[in-house]
Order: structure tokens, then sequence, then C-alpha cells
């Protein structure tokens, strides 16, 4: 039997990689993570990732050829293959990625953020297969967003598109980590909804667990377990949260009209404690046009493994227009 | 010599009508205007667009070959050709405007708002040519606006993308007659600028020629003679209102990236006096990684003529995709 044809996700954070080996339907036939030693310079995570790749894989050599591969990383340019200025990653100020990838496993490689994967994996495998305009929005320590027009992402005019987490809330609102001020990262991230739990707690009187949490402690986690238990300053921290990125994404809305937005990622699991106030808000500031017709959904890939299928599913299409292989065991 | 090919390029406003015989470079050979009566049915305007035009033309039967024709009007839906609820025009909540050219001139028709025209118009022959990202804004009684991405229009799941113009500058500021409260509309139009001119009289003490108007007299002209003769309510009032749009073109930037931003239509006229406020805030509220990068360009196209040449732009371009003709007698 010939050899079926795979791709190899990988997802690099500030702490830790994974990477996944993918079959055209999406299903993980391997998986592994380590640790991303972001003080190394990024030429020894690419070695080590070749190596733990042909550890891991060697029990497929002959069952499967490895035809691609993608990397998500944080600030990664899709259109160049480099990594600039990675936050958390000592790799210097512009690392050329996708050159070390293919020096090392000798195969097209494709280079991308976390959002624009999760947008591919998501058309692909996952909730908004058969749809042509959607927007992936990650929920995390940062606000990310991928961006899909006509069944296509959207790179823009130098591959940064996509940065829905720097629109402006509040122009004299929250500093943010990007040097601006109010912009909905500083609101609807999970560091975004604790200052909200921690703004409510000096707004309002009444009793809160959370009053017994020092800043350091106030983590998203422990905001939505005390929601979980009903404590109001905790529900509201969440309306609150849903209330302004309802507001942005409207605002997002309609400049692309999508069918549908993704919240993704680890505050998007706090489940309909953030999709409820979300989907109000949206519609209230929606254009009578679009009201009704914008539906928020979770993800629907699989929890754990979503950001190493989305870099496969990116590299799958991208070969879909290019078209070489090589064997599992060339490299 | 056999006969060049020519479209029709149509835009129905609420008082004018406007269309113009327009070749692939972009040169009207003929431009016509009536009144579009707006109190009778659509298909009367049909019938009158196709009498003066069979008048205007027949100098060119011959040695001109019409085929097809756009039309630019309010609340126009690509997608399915049909005008829905178009403001100052008695049509009834839905008219199948493509249907109604169809019949009448057996010929392609295309159907589009006038902000996409105005995209397709400076894609095509203006200022946005050889770009494959950028916005149109226009800047009149409304605020529309034209997406383009991968050099292609964004029509969204609908046909109603591009609404910039009821992005939220304050959830609760100005109402809009959207029935929103804070829309870039209520700000950015050239109703916006006298309102906001009406706000610094009623904040500031100091003296103005714009004080002697009553509310029905404050019209943008009004306002831009002021200011072009150094009147300080005047000039901030274009000051203010650059201000809240280059705010809200950071927001769009981030969600498509485009190479430049082409203000266009009757406000966008007022030149630096608006230009110059808008690309300060601009960059001011743009993430890091655009700021510099997005250009705030004039229209293009020819003053006057812009709308008609537009919609030709988009019908020569559908065409390009079909590909038929007729003789310009025959219809």
């Amino acid at each position: 039997m010939a050899p079926s044809p795979v791709v190899l996700g990988i997802d690099i954070g500030g702490t830790t990689t994974s990477f996944a080996v993918v079959d055209r339907d999406g299903h993980c036939l391997a998986r592994e993570t380590l640790d991303t030693r972001g003080e190394e310079p990024a030429s020894c995570l690419v070695s080590r990732i070749h190596g733990r790749f042909r550890e891991v894989c060697s029990p497929f050599s002959g069952t499967c050829i490895l035809t691609g591969l993608c990397v998500g990383a944080p600030n990664a340019n899709y259109y160049t293959g480099y990594v600039q200025n990675p936050p958390n990653l000592k790799w210097g100020a512009t690392v050329d990625l996708a050159g070390l990838f293919r020096d090392r496993f000798a195969l097209p490689v494709s280079v991308t953020n976390d959002a624009n994967a999760a947008a591919m994996g998501e058309m692909e495998f996952g909730a908004a297969r058969g749809m042509r305009h959607f927007l992936v929005i990650t929920l995390g320590t940062g606000v990310g967003s991928g961006v899909v027009v006509n069944g296509e992402l959207v790179y823009g005019a130098d591959g940064f598109a996509g940065e829905i987490g720097h629109t402006v809330v509040d122009p004299a609102g929250r500093h943010c980590a990007c040097g601006k001020r109010g912009c909905l990262e500083a609101y609807a991230s999970a560091p975004g909804l604790c200052r909200t739990a921690m703004t409510l707690l000096a707004e309002r009187l009444e009793e809160s667990e959370l009053r017994r949490l020092s800043g350091t402690d106030m983590t998203a986690r422990a905001v939505f377990d005390a929601a979980q238990r009903g404590d109001a300053i905790a529900v509201d921290a969440f309306r609150e949260t849903g209330r302004i990125l309802g507001m942005k994404l409207a605002d997002a809305v309609a400049v692309t009209r999508p069918e549908a937005i993704i919240l993704f990622g680890g505050l998007a699991a706090a489940g309909e404690l953030l999709f409820e106030p979300t989907r109000i808000s949206l519609d209230e500031h929606l254009l009578t046009v679009y009201r009704g017709k914008v539906r928020i959904l979770p993800s629907g890939l699989p929890e754990g493994s979503a950001a190493v299928v989305g870099a496969a599913a990116l590299i799958w299409r991208d070969m879909e227009t290019a078209g070489r292989s090589r064997d599992f065991s060339t490299p």
C-alpha cells in the first residue's frame, strides 16, 4: 500500500512547544510537547523539534510520508517567514524561522501566527467548515484574530492583518502592553478579565470571594471558579468583558460581514458566562441589516491540539497550490 | 474598423441620476443627468434612462458597442441585484433593480452601492491602481465604505460588507439615522461636521461667524468657508472630525491591513483641513507595527463623474469573467 501523506503542525509558545503529525482529515497520528527554552537561539529549538520528531515518528516510517510543515509562532509573518521581536523568546529582532525549518526538514514550510493557524484549522476541520466569511478571535493572555474573506485568510499589505485585539475601546482607557491605551486586549483577554474584576471590587461594596485574592493571585481561572459559585462580582466581570467584546466585534462585522465569529482559547472555555453577554452586546451594536445574522460559536477543534491541527490545516491548504513530498526518513 | 466596446455606468441618487458611456480606459464618451423623481416607481426611471441613453448615444452608433451596465444605488445588494428600502426613494421594500435594467437593455447588469462602485473605480482608474488591499471611505450625507482585500471587493456573507460608517465611536453618543447611537456617520459625515460645529459653539465662548447661522443654514460648505477664513471654531470642527475619523479608521486597519485609505466624496473635498487631523489621529491610534505605513489619499477619479466611472469599472471587471456583448442599437 502506498504511504499516506501527512504534515507536521508545530505551535511555538513562550514556555512550551507542541507538534503533531496530522493527516488530511485533521487526525493527529502522534503528538509531542517539549520545553521551548526561549533563552536559546531559534536554531536549537528547530534541531530539538527535528530530533524529537524522528524519534516519535519512526513507527510510522514506511506507512506515512511527511509532505510539509507549518509553524505557528508569536509575531510570525506569513509573507516573509520571519518572526520579529517575539515576546518571551530571546531570538533577537528578526529570525528567518521558515528558513531554519526548511534547511532542517528539506520540505515546504509555512509560518504563521496562532490566530491565523486557528482560523485555518476551524475552516478545514472545525466550526467554520463550509464558511467563506468568518472571524476567529483568540482569547488568552492576549487577544488575536484571524480574518477569512472569500474562503481565504486575510494577511493584508504586509502579513499583519487581523489585530482586532488592538482596536480601541476607549482612547483614554487602560494601558495596553502594546503601548497604546484602551485596546480591546486590555479588556477581553485573561488579564483583562482580572483587571475588570479588580475595577468592580474597587467600585462596589458587596462581599466577594475575590476580595481575598492578591493582584498576583487574581487569575482568569479564579474569576471563573468564583462566577461558577455565583459570586456576583465575578459574574459581572464576565458580563462586562462580553459587553466590550461584543461592541468591538460589531465594529469588525461592519468591515467584512462574516457569517460567524468563533471564540477560541483559554477565556472562551468559560462558555456561556462569556458567550451570552457577548452575543447580546454584539446584536445591540450591530447595524440593523446585520442583526441576528452573525453567529458566535465555540471552537470546533479538539481541545489541547487546536493550535497544531490549525497549523497543519494551513500547510495542507498551501501545498494544494504547490505539491511536493518527501519520504519520512530522508531529511 | 471594429466598433469599440463600452459600458454604461449609472449612479442613482435621491435627487439626481447620472449615467455615462465609459470605455475600458475609464474615459467618459458621453455623460447625462436626469431627475430621479423618487416618488415614481423604479421602472419609470429605468425607462427614462433607457430613452435618454438612446438619444445621447445615437452619434456613437456604429463606432461603439454597449457591452454591459452597472448601477450604483443606495442600499443596493450586489449578490441579489435588489435594492432594499432605499432612503429618499418611494420604491417600496424591495425592488429587483438588476432585473428591471436587464429586461430593458438585454445586457449583463451589475448592481452595487456607491461606496463599492467608488472602490472599484479607484482600483481600475484612480488612486488605488496596482493596490491589492485598500479602503475607500465615502464622506457625504452619510459615511460609506468599500473594502478591497486581495484585489477583490469584499461583499461578505450577504452582500452588505463595508459599513464602517456604523461602527461605534461612543455607545452613549449622538443619535444616528440608523437608529443606533454614536456611529461614525453621526460624526464624520457632512451633517456630522455641522453637529460638531454646533457642539463647539455651545461649549466655547469665542466669536465665530458660524454663530450667525441657524441650524438649518449650518452646512458643511458654510463650515468649510468659515475654516478657510481662519474661523477657529470651524477649523476645530474639522480637527475633531478628523480625530474621530482617524481613530475609527485605525480600527478598520487592524482588520484587513490596507496599503491605503482613500477619502472620497463631498467632505473629502475639504482637503488638508480634514486630511491632516485624520492622518495624525490614524497614526496615533494604530498598532506600532502599522504606524506610518497606511497612506490616506484623496480620490484619483475625475470630480463629478467618479460615481459613474466607478460603476463602469465594476461592470468591466465583472464581464471579464463572463464576456458577452450587444450592439448599441439593438435593445
